[in-house]
């Protein structure tokens, strides 16, 4: 199935954010982190918002999460907007009974007022779909392993607030780059925003970028470097995005002494930021499962958990703008 | 066990609504429209009423629910209640631990200061036993195969906004008409205020209306007819009201071929429509597995998802007449 | 492991509540009642407070609950807080993916803005471990067999309202005072408050107190007696403390037979209260499963029902008195 997705071109008024693709310009992506800055003062004053009063905002989330959901649900309460949290939708719903996911969206705007809904589900295209049968819009949080277009955004909103700039970037992608999706939607707004951009690609042999990816980005004039070495590339680089090496994929092919060996190698702690520039971002989508040892967190370097807070930031941005059009 | 449930007897203040036995006067119900006119008032123009301030309401769910556990949320919060939703309670509550929904209610009530619990149950008496029990009104939100009074309520309440009418009504009950629970209660309401009701009840032999209900409909002077052919008698209805024929039943006896057979004929698309009167309302509790095909959803005698809003706008209404009393 | 946690040292702003073990002082505790009385006219004029407005309270539970998740929610509502409730987080969570409970609390601390955290959870030291990671307060509502403190304190404010005291006071704790934890609790803050206590602990031999707790208790002056018989000390106590008897203890052993006979004598009936004195309050952690029959709700002394309300007033107090200091 293809759908085409509209492009906010400027605007994010009563549009449903699905993808990446749909932006375009830097412009909208400045908009959006111009907005968070506001976002940010509203939680760090501690004085919720009004700004939403009246408007109602449905979470249905058919996957365990905890940090999206929560993320989402406090940034509709931070801007005082009536929330209709649905968790286990898998468990509980209607889902269970065979609805199918066009049905549901329409029903749950029916049955509560709903002005937007953000949905999580397994299924690469059901966000799209959904966004297709809505009546109001939709926000993907995570659709298959396809898409989870604000994890990029909060992202990216990271790389500025640490670094201060988005240009002129010598970034890291480490890890399994074959099968985790938020590096790759990064990518793609990086390319947007930074005419510079210098990529490193940072991966065991058998997790590689996937070749199509890195020409797309190479045809755009990003200098793509691969490299099984994370030695030999940090001492350079404004940005280390760290993603989880998925054991699984090693015993399946039977080579639990290369995954042993490499996750040493991989594997953040003190001694290997050493390595690293002193004005330098380290990233993580979280959860970790060991890939950055606890003493790093301390390091002024290691952003994770702020990372985390912007997403709060970012998420609150982006309903304003999609509900209030500014 | 058989407890005598308090009729309304023109007020709802304070009261459990266990079941459709309970409204006995056209007034009752036309006091439940009125007010959910009102309501309707307050979500179309995104106005949040503040009348349930100081109000705590409690949902409890035993069994899977979207719109029913949403469309209650979203009404106790359009009107400025607090809220207290608990899903999954066979999961995740003391239920687990064998405590009784007498001592849950109980419970419920002094652990939140709720003022009402919204309760969905799998027991066909659980609601009547809970009500019994309770310091504070239950709202019967579906119990067992046999109560869930607010869908016929919002059923009746969508027949009267898309006709303009209550009276001198047509109706199709079409499907499963053994073991659907929605057009029992709503025979049941359309008797009060229709004097010149007449039923079409139209399904496979198997899964007939029982015969007591037919003769206590009779009785009270409704024209029933019965049929296994719904082209015969589509053409002159005001009502089409269509369930879902459990496919299950079908083949534990065996019957598979006379099931694809009668889908053909049940199922509705567009060229059924066609043989039915342009001022005509369909209706379907939904969800629907495939009975109704989409591309009717545009056809202004689809109801459906209008019928859905509806179940907000007469929640809400119940809600407010229960704890506040007008 | 094992973790110094803070003594209050009478204040509690800021500071994580993960045992009873903080408490050390009568004012301490009389400080927590004194604004329970202030939480109470709140929910009883049904007038929500704002003090918390811009406040942000999280719940994140492991394992089952209805009346701590409902209570501690309800709390932090009707005093004006923002809400993010997570249940089920064993099933819907990043847990699932293995992350860490101190990864855990920060991330939820970050993506919602959270100034306080209340935790349920398996682990004996889960919280201990969560509060000493956390970026804000830790409310421990329950962990492992070993903590569950704010059970605790509704207990002894239960006690306090019943009798008009705390002082020189005879108590049985009844059933299972091998693994039950709540009274356990209770116990070590009866000593804090009563300096001429007397414990009664009524059980079967095989569900005895454990020595080293009996001996405690006597190093600071406690009476204790011990005894596998109720009606011999029931006449003399001002409270009865019941707890269930685990049936599942008797079946591993073997012991059917014993578990019925001790069941016969230690479940509470209106012919057991006639040998108790008429002032007397008789408690219950709920939920029961027979160990007290229905029979009693209605007999003064019966408080069980008052008590989960208590626990209301004083979760509330609490998260007053660590978000605000007073």
């Amino acid at each position: 199935m293809k759908i085409n997705l509209p492009k906010f071109n400027g605007s994010f008024k009563n549009k449903s954010f699905i993808s990446i693709e749909q932006l375009t310009k830097n412009s909208e992506i400045k908009k959006i982190f111009r907005v968070a800055e506001q976002m940010k003062d509203i939680v760090v004053r501690k004085k919720p918002s009004n700004v939403l009063n009246g408007y109602c905002i449905a979470e249905l989330f058919y996957q365990p999460s905890t940090r999206t959901f929560t993320s989402f649900l406090a940034a509709a309460k931070w801007l005082g907007a009536m929330t209709i949290p649905i968790h286990g939708m898998s468990a509980y719903s209607s889902a269970v009974k065979g609805e199918s996911i066009e049905d549901t969206v329409r029903t749950i705007h029916q049955t509560t007022g709903a002005d937007l809904i953000i949905i999580r589900h397994p299924g690469d295209n059901s966000t799209e779909i959904a966004a297709q049968a809505s009546y109001v819009p939709i926000i993907n949080a995570g659709s298959g392993k396809k898409e989870h277009p604000t994890q990029a955004i909060l992202d990216l909103y990271t790389i500025k607030n640490e670094l201060g700039r988005m240009k002129n970037l010598k970034v890291i992608f480490l890890g399994d780059l074959k099968y985790g999706r938020t590096i790759k939607s990064l990518g793609k707004l990086l390319t947007i925003v930074d005419k510079n951009l210098q990529l490193f690609l940072v991966s065991p042999k058998i997790l590689k970028m996937p070749k199509k990816l890195v020409k797309e980005w190479r045809v755009r004039g990003v200098k793509v470097h691969e490299t099984e070495s994370l030695l030999e590339v940090l001492p350079q680089v404004d940005v280390l995005y760290v993603t989880r090496i998925q054991k699984e994929w090693f015993e399946v092919e039977r080579k639990l002494s290369l995954y042993r060996k490499l996750k040493m190698v991989y594997d953040i702690n003190l001694k290997t930021l050493r390595r690293a520039k002193k004005k330098m971002v380290e990233m993580h989508p979280l959860p970790r499962v060991g890939e950055i040892a606890y003493e790093v967190d301390n390091d002024p370097r290691a952003a994770y958990f702020r990372q985390m807070r912007n997403g709060l930031y970012t998420r609150m941005a982006l309903l304003k703008l999609i509900l209030l059009g500014s």
